[in-house]
């Protein structure tokens, strides 16, 4: 086998881009396998941009043709754990689209599913991992450069939708539809980069507001406060209502700084002697040399680096990658079991704001089902008028 | 009356400093009418710096006296309150140094009594509010040019101080010394601009860590949630074991956005169409255009402006503002009665974090001083090791 004939299930905007990259040769370890969608509109498409490639219209009759090695969900994220379940269960290497799932409870089930399956490749199109500058920021973290981290906080606000966006489909910016509004949708890739970077948070409080800029039932604003139970804090504020939005994402350690600006900028600053010995030994008099005399250079030296970035050639990179685990036994940048992390932040921040309380991590699965289900029962008696 | 004789309460850095401009004629309108110390040695240098400035030890002598027409209390801030209330008792003008006092109960006590004597000018140390910059910002606001706030974030984390720092006195950063640490001595003045520029929040939650890098009693890190109680929301965040810190205000609003970075530098953004219009009118190919093509310039135009401070210009300035208002009833920057709110703020942020809650504002001013009183008592038995 040269290459994975890949799958695609759902030939919506993602997974047209995919079948696009595939056939314009920029995933060489890369074929088009098969392309599924219930839509007899996608049917008529495929059939005229891919005539040589087979069509299904049931994902499971393309699992089991024989005329794919792997697939890639490209489906509402309530879908996406049984269908990686049902492809890895016929021997079906399986790339899911992020979310992993909608609440942490679904996503077990794949994972441990998965589990059982460790000869098949199973990855998740977390394709910032593969955005050169947050390698960056996580070799820095992971070497020790800046020491432990203290305190993290990220703005990432530069999801503007407008009403019109919410407004396309019925299902879209529904409990029932999505399950979630920017922290399920846009913000994903941030909650996986954060927890990739920095770990994971032991306590979560939140402020979450549903609605509040948008006539829609999830949430278009997010302010997350977060623990992570060694003294060290956070926050993460995301919406999707500043057309003039803020990514800003500072890390700051004990022995450094981080801040990356607008995913493209990355300041890096180190200290020459980590911040607890230089509390141990200086005095004020030290203090007003450095800030109003020498300079703050004396204390710690400062690297700036610039990335661009290719629209596209991030997911490529997850495809090129997850194929190349599957013939070579590359190792994945993004695992498919990682998906968790952000479905358990993403589920701990809608928790937070309902109990109205900090909640700790992982929330009770059974316990954000519940009420996630009954947010779906709700909204079915009083639909938004969008 | 040409001039404002000013006595001095305390001449430590502030006092000394106070001195001193008035001494350089840095203060056109006041000159040091009396000095007062409890300490011998302090006794000694006001002698020796100016032998003609009649010293006191006894603050009550010297509001006594005759030689002074006004105050200011450069004394612990526990004292603010009670020396306020004196002074003005005996017709004296009151000049009282930031924060107004430690909890509200007592800034209340001085609020109400300060409201007796309307003839008398009583103002408060709020330096910050001279920065031509954090006046601009509140223009725009004010003037509406951003629209209503829907965001405020500060991070001001330029606070550092050794361990050394805490160590020059016994008193420093314990409750019964100081009643608080970083929300208490360093931060008191980015509480009053906020809640100037943005108006009081109507909830806090917070995330606070007392004598996490620093052995002290009392918080040198702070994270706080705030709800405005329309829908818009903030973030504060402060601490004093950042060398490198960061400051970094970003108000998001209907109509546009401020980030002060630095207090240095203001980039204004203001947008050529209300944003919530945008969103009703605009679909997804309109937004794919402008960023990807034509350019956010399109929506918003952007204007940056550079301030620069002279060291000892703020205060100078309140000092000049205090007494024109006593000489000639100019209106004063920063009246007495306004040290309430930033004291609120600071005592809602502790009393979040002890509860482990969210709070209202006001919080209950007799809970909160309950509160305080019993981590005074708790530090009586088991003093930190400084």
């Amino acid at each position: 086998m040269e290459k994975v004939r890949l799958g695609i299930i759902g030939l919506g905007a993602q997974g047209g881009a995919y079948a696009g990259f595939i056939a314009e040769g920029r995933v060489p370890n890369m074929a088009i396998g098969a392309i599924c969608d219930i839509d007899p509109e996608k049917k008529a498409l495929a059939q005229e941009k891919y005539p040589d490639v087979p069509f299904y219209d049931n994902y499971i009759d393309m699992l089991e043709s024989g005329d794919v090695d792997a697939v890639v969900t490209c489906v509402p994220h309530y879908l996406h754990p049984e269908m990686g379940i049902e492809s890895l269960k016929r021997d079906v290497h399986a790339l899911v689209e992020k979310p992993a799932g909608v609440y942490t409870k679904q996503v077990k089930e794949l994972n441990e599913f998965a589990a059982t399956k460790p000869e098949l490749t199973f990855g998740i199109m977390f394709n910032q991992r593969t955005n050169k500058l947050y390698q960056k920021v996580k070799e820095v973290i992971d070497n020790g450069e800046i020491g432990n981290i203290r305190r993290t906080n990220w703005i990432i606000t530069t999801w503007w939708r407008p009403q019109g966006y919410y407004d396309q489909s019925a299902w879209r910016a529904t409990w029932e539809g999505e399950g979630g509004g920017v922290l399920v949708n846009q913000a994903p890739h941030q909650l996986d980069l954060l927890q990739w970077i920095a770990g994971m948070p032991k306590k979560v409080y939140s402020n979450v507001k549903y609605g509040y800029q948008r006539d829609i039932a999830v949430e278009d604003e997010v302010t997350a406060l977060l623990d992570y139970g060694n003294g060290a804090t956070g926050t993460f504020i995301t919406c999707t209502h500043d057309i003039m939005g803020t990514d800003r994402f500072e890390i700051h350690g004990d022995k450094g700084k981080i801040v990356v600006d607008d995913s493209e900028t990355v300041t890096i600053k180190r200290l020459k002697t980590p911040e607890s010995e230089m509390s141990a030994t200086m005095d004020m008099q030290d203090v007003m040399r450095i800030f109003m005399g020498a300079g703050p250079g004396e204390i710690y030296d400062e690297e700036v680096l610039k990335f661009e970035s290719v629209w596209g050639e991030q997911h490529t990179s997850v495809m090129e990658n997850f194929a190349a685990n599957i013939l070579e036994g590359t190792p994945l940048l993004a695992p498919g079991s990682d998906g968790i992390n952000g479905v358990a932040l993403a589920n701990a921040i809608h928790l937070s704001s309902w109990l109205g309380k900090e909640v700790e991590l992982p929330v009770d699965e059974d316990e954000y089902f519940a009420a996630l289900t009954k947010k779906i029962e709700e909204e079915k008696k009083s639909p938004i008028q969008k």
